[in-house]
C-alpha cells in the first residue's frame, strides 16, 4: 500500500504520526510519502529555515517539543540571546540552539550545491521519520501576505505576519512568490500518481496545503489521479482546530466552516471529506462527506482519524 | 600618540590588553590599531570563523574564556553536539554556542556583500575593544601546513594541523594560500605608516605575525617606516611562552631561541627586540636588545612588558 500525504507543519505532522500508528496495525509495510510545504521557509541570519519540513521530521523522529508542536524538545536559546546582543534582526523568531544545528547544516549543504530534496534526505538520515519526506519543490517558493499599511498594500513574508504579528494584521491576500516558475521536487508527481490513497491532513488549507497546490503540476496531478483523495477538515464547529486558519480563510473570502473549506478544495480535488461530529450533516457537492471525531488529542485518537480517512477512501474507490 | 600592533590570537590579545592598561596610565588618549591575523580563518559548517580576530575582540571586550585564552566565557556546546548527531564533519573543532552567534552574523554579512573589515567593525560595535581592529586583509588568505603522508606531502588547513593534530604531525613548511594576490585591508598600511610606534607582540612569529607579513605591502611598510618597530620575543629560555611555536619554527629551519627569532625578523623590520631576563645577553645584529620579565602572568605584568617595549621604542627613536 502506498499512501501520499500533503502536509504543513504541526497539524500535518501529528496527523502523519497517527497515520503511521494506524498503518502499523492495519497495513504493516505500507509506504508513506509526505509532500511538505516549503512556502513558510525563510532566510534568517543567512540560514535557510524550513519550519514545516522540520516539524514533520522532528515530530516523526521523536525530537519535537510536544507542548508547542514545533521546534526541538529541551531547547535552549543561547545563540538567539547572543545575536540579540549584537542587535541582529529579526529578534521575533525563536531559533533554538538545537534547531539551529539543522539550519546550519542545511545551509551548508545548499551552498555546496545540494538541492533541498537532497538536504532533506540527509537530515532525515538522522531522524528516521518512517516516511519519505519530500519538499514540494526544490525551487524558491515563499508565501507572502498582503496587508494594508499607510493606505497602501505591502507584502510581508509569511513568517513575519504569522510569528511577529500573530496573524493579527488583516490579510488582504496571499502570494506564493516564485511558485509560477517552480517545479515539483523529484518524486512529488510520481508519489501522487502512484499512490493508492492521497490524504490531505487538517493542515491550514490556504498557507500550507494551498501553498503545496500552488506549485504548477501538483494540483493537476491530484485532480488527475484515479486513486481516492480524502481530506480532513481543519475547521471544527466553525473554528480552526489549531493555528490561525480563520485569518487566512477570511483573506481569500472563504467562510471558516468545514463545508466552505471542503467546497473550496472542491470535487475536482477531493473524493472524500472528513468532518468532525459537530459538523455532521455537512455537504460538499460531488464529494463524499463523513463525520467522525476529528480532534488530535492523542496519537491513538489521531490514528482513529487516519483509519476513518482510509475507510472513506476505500468507500469512494468502490463507488468511483 | 598612535600605536599599531600586529597580532595573532591569545598572545597578541593579552599583550594588547596590557598595552591598553599601560597607556591608560602613561598616555591617555593614545590611539591603538591592531592588525589581526586572518590566516587561521576557516570555513566550518558553512560559517566563516576568524579565531584570531575574535580572540582579540573577546579578550579586549570582556567576553573571553580567561582560562583557555580563546572562545567565550560561560560557553555551552549544544549546537556542536547536535551537529555531531547529524554526523557533520569536522567534529574536532570546538565551536561553542555563544561563539557561533559571532560566526553566524559574520557569515550573513559576508554573504550580503560586506567586507571582512566592515564585518569586524560591526562586531566590534558590540564588544567595544578600545582599539581599531583591522583584519590584515579582506581577501582570502589561509595558512596551510605541509606534512608528509604516505610518502608524499599534503597540505592541511592550519586549524586541522593545530587543533586536530595539536601540531604533532611534523610540518615541512607553511603556505600562505592566497597571499600573493591579497591586498592589505583598508587602513592597514596607513596604520603602519602613521604610527608613532609599531609593536610586534609575543605572538607566533611564523603562523601569526608571519602570516600578516605575507600580505604584499605590509612587510615593506614596516621596513620603510621611520618610526620605531619593537618586537617582543615569544620564546623564553628556549621554549615558547605558550602554544606550539617551536613546531612552527623548526619547520622553517629557525632555532627555538629569542636570538634566532629576533634574527629571523631581522634589522630590516626591527629597531628593538625585547627578550626575557633569562635570555639576557641575547644579541641580534643591527637591533637594540633589552631584557625584562616577559611572562604575561597578569594584566599588570603585561602592562609592564608594554611599558618596556615603549621605552625601548623611544630609545631607538633617539638613536636612529
Amino acid at each position: 500500500v502506498q499512501i501520499t500525504v500533503l502536509a504543513g507543519g504541526t497539524g500535518g505532522a501529528r496527523f502523519v504520526r497517527g497515520l503511521l500508528r494506524q498503518l502499523d496495525r492495519s497495513a504493516p509495510g505500507a509506504v508513506v510519502t509526505v509532500i511538505g510545504n516549503t512556502g513558510d521557509d525563510a532566510w534568517l541570519f543567512g540560514l535557510r529555515v524550513c519550519p514545516d519540513l522540520d516539524t514533520v521530521m522532528y515530530t516523526l523522529g521523536g525530537g519535537i517539543n510536544e507542548d508547542q508542536g514545533w521546534g526541538r524538545a529541551e531547547e535552549t536559546f543561547t545563540v538567539k540571546a547572543e545575536l540579540a546582543a549584537y542587535d541582529a534582526q529579526p529578534q521575533w523568531f525563536g531559533l533554538g540552539d538545537r534547531d539551529l544545528a539543522t539550519h546550519i547544516l542545511r545551509t551548508q549543504l545548499l551552498h555546496a550545491g545540494a538541492t533541498l530534496s537532497e538536504v532533506t534526505a540527509a537530515l532525515c538520515a538522522r531522524w528516521q521519520p518512517g516516511v519519505t519526506l519530500l519538499p514540494m519543490s526544490d525551487d524558491f517558493v515563499e508565501t507572502h501576505v498582503l496587508v494594508e499599511r499607510d493606505g497602501g498594500q505591502v507584502a510581508l513574508h509569511f513568517q513575519e505576519w504569522w510569528v511577529r504579528h500573530r496573524a493579527a494584521l488583516p490579510a488582504k491576500g496571499f502570494a506564493s512568490v516564485g511558485a509560477e516558475a517552480a517545479h515539483p521536487a523529484p518524486g512529488v508527481l510520481e508519489a501522487i500518481k502512484e499512490a493508492d490513497v492521497v490524504l490531505l491532513p487538517p493542515s491550514n488549507p490556504v498557507v500550507s496545503i494551498g501553498s503545496v497546490l500552488s506549485v504548477p503540476g501538483i494540483r493537476d496531478a491530484l485532480a488527475d489521479t484515479s486513486s481516492p483523495v480524502v481530506g480532513l477538515s481543519p475547521i471544527v464547529g466553525g473554528a480552526p482546530l489549531r493555528g490561525m486558519a480563520d485569518a487566512c480563510l477570511s483573506a481569500i473570502g472563504v467562510e471558516t466552516s468545514a463545508a466552505a473549506v471542503g467546497a473550496w478544495y472542491g470535487a475536482e480535488l477531493l473524493d472524500g471529506w472528513l468532518v468532525d461530529e459537530r459538523d455532521a450533516g455537512t455537504t460538499v457537492p460531488g464529494v463524499a462527506v463523513r463525520a467522525v471525531p476529528l480532534i488530535m488529542s492523542s496519537v491513538d485518537a489521531t490514528a482513529e482519524m487516519a483509519a476513518a480517512a482510509l475507510r472513506l477512501a476505500e468507500e469512494t474507490r468502490h463507488r468511483g
